[in-house]
């Protein structure tokens, strides 16, 4: 029916010259290899604004020509690609147990995942920015070693992210008012590429948008795993963000008040009853026996051997936490009406048992005839990092050359 | 930090004419009575554009000039504003008491709000569809009469809608799969000008974008008062529809399993809680005495006699039902975090006793540090048909003109 847009933008000659270099960029990437006139046919683009887009992406290394030739009526055509090589982005996480950092090109290859076991929860902030610092160093000096250029670096944090890159709140992380961006970029020593941070959830759902199942999907939500649970949701192909970047806070949305006790010092919150820790109390009784779970990948391993073994008490601990897990989606499905919402972390690892009762559950809360998809993710528990090497590369695929 | 955007879309110089007519259609509501210089000046269009553009506005009159000069050094300049004269939209709303119809012209000036008692839960649709089609039409009789041409007619529905104006599912008036765009076109005998339907919500919240006290916020919602709730959400500027197009369904988000029973067939939805239905039920436990209550301004009128002489039960009644506003309300702010929530119908009515309650529940259950304002509207009982009105003029401030 209708919609309210933002307010029209005047357009100058420069800005329609990054929009069509945007408009090239993505139907290389979307349709590679393909011609010249490919692009011309497909865009709506003349084929003289293509012709000199392409020879500008060329020279600047953002495409290449393969070579290639097409067996079609008429003369041969130069395919083009997306040149992979010249730039990278960077994408950092702060999980519950690790620290990952992902490297992608502009083609969305990855050139390299590496993890590093770091209990942050349990360490004052500042060790967690040198962890990090030291960590996106080493990923820095290893493709500049390749001659590939950084042109960026995004962290995703469980919690609240706010302008430049300030944390005001991240309960699990015990993190008030930390500026991380900055802090960030003086351990880097003020590198020459750009350093952001987000939300976890918010750029799982990027990572979900670009190379997960589900890619392309206008109206997506990424639900992260761990003990904080976000929603990072894209609708009409657009990040949700809210006024103050605070949107996706589903972790505490309360289902049960007759729950059990939530960090956030109410009962019965969604994260009190589906976060990893919560799951892991509930179906390994004898987890905590040795004093707090740090390290949950061995305690996620245990719990699927068990269900495999058709362990009863396993069994039904993970469908109840399923049926809690399908109300808390059923929220934001009548809220937000997504087309589909894809779970990560320790719920996708648990998901062959939680989410036949999620679905049931989310189908019987949802208003509007027929519910969402609820999925879960494909993409592994270093989504967030990708997304955040993605991000990092959000202003070339937005038409604006490097400046590197 | 980083933005998803809708694909980027290849730049023609027609559509460059388009984004541009409507930057200065904008510039100039924003800003009238104002100066093709003024124009140039502040929206970075050149002034051979501007002119050219302001030449065919006015020749298709949508600007006139008003013969006006400003004082100011050099040649005085030719004044403009929107001509409102000779184009208007309709906006009508189906009411649980009450038909409503608004004519708005393009410079924001109501040209008339007429309503008519009609109790739609209790008849067909089609007795429905009918009594819109006569008032319509009266409406368009009225304009055309005073030479205006009617641009398009917008319907606001509490319940779902759907592509092409069909509505699944509409609970509180009893609608099911009904395709009221198509039935409207056919009783209005095919008009010349479109016919759009939405949710009471989504017009009421474009309704309070354009013309409320919070006009112009990026992140707002009006949260729709009636028996059946429902949020409009403008999100980073752009109405949140979802994938479907059913996003926005906050009365049925269950707040207490152990409230009372709601039409869902669940139990403490918030409709079951706050709705107008509930509200009477809940303060004037007289008022179902003589039978169902089909007319709800007596009732709320009589709620707030009794709040002003301070009677107990009223009062604490109200104190309650505005916490669990609040609670609603605290949900749609963690997962959206808009900047103002609007409450309208009898919420806004009965407002100085609902929101000091609901703001302090708001407050404790919002993650984030201060939580979002929580305001009645000022926009009175027609909001929807407003923004219904509004919306039937979109394609022109778009910057498409008119087909009349």
């Amino acid at each position: 029916m209708i919609s309210i847009h933002t307010p029209p933008q005047p357009t100058d000659l420069s800005d329609v010259r990054v929009a069509n270099r945007a408009v090239v960029l993505r139907h290389v990437r979307l349709h590679a290899p393909c011609s010249r006139a490919d692009i011309a046919a497909h865009t709506g683009l003349n084929k003289a604004t293509v012709s000199s887009l392409v020879t500008e992406l060329i020279q600047r290394r953002l495409l290449r020509e393969t070579g290639l030739t097409e067996n079609r009526v008429g003369r041969p055509a130069t395919m083009l690609v997306l040149d992979g090589e010249p730039y990278a982005g960077l994408g950092l996480q702060v999980g519950d147990d690790e620290l990952v950092v992902v490297a992608v090109d502009l083609g969305g290859n990855r050139l390299l995942t590496w993890r590093r076991a770091f209990a942050a929860p349990t360490v004052p902030a500042e060790e967690t920015v040198r962890a990090l610092a030291a960590l996106a160093r080493r990923a820095v000096t290893r493709l500049t070693g390749q001659g590939r250029g950084v042109l960026g670096l995004t962290v995703g944090v469980p919690g609240l992210v706010g302008a430049d890159g300030v944390v005001p709140l991240a309960p699990t992380l015990g993190w008030r008012d930390l500026p991380l961006a900055a802090e960030l970029r003086r351990a880097l020593r003020e590198p020459g590429f750009t350093v952001g941070v987000d939300t976890d959830a918010n750029l799982a759902v990027l990572a979900e948008q670009r190379h997960g199942a589900y890619a392309g999907t206008a109206d997506l939500v990424h639900l992260t795993g761990g003990t904080a649970l976000g929603a990072g949701t894209v609708s009409g192909g657009r990040l949700l963000r809210g006024g103050r970047g605070f949107a996706g806070e589903i972790g505490h949305v309360p289902l049960d008040p007759a729950g059990p006790a939530c960090a956030c010092g109410r009962h019965g919150c969604l994260a009190a009853l589906t976060g990893v820790d919560a799951v892991v109390r509930r179906v390994l009784p004898d987890a905590e026996r040795d004093g707090p779970v740090t390290d949950y990948l061995p305690e996620i391993d245990r719990i699927q051997a068990l269900a495999h073994a058709g362990d009863d008490t396993v069994l039904t601990g993970l469908t109840e936490v399923g049926r809690w897990l399908g109300h808390g989606v059923s929220i934001l499905a009548n809220l937000i009406d997504p087309q589909v919402v894809v779970v990560g972390g320790h719920l996708a690892a648990l998901a062959p048992w939680l989410l036949p009762a999620a679905r049931a559950e989310l189908s019987a809360r949802t208003l509007a005839p027929g519910a969402c998809r609820l999925e879960a993710s494909t993409l592994g528990s270093a989504a967030t990092a990708l997304g955040g090497a993605t991000a990092a590369l959000a202003t070339v695929e937005a038409g604006r050359l490097p400046t590197t």
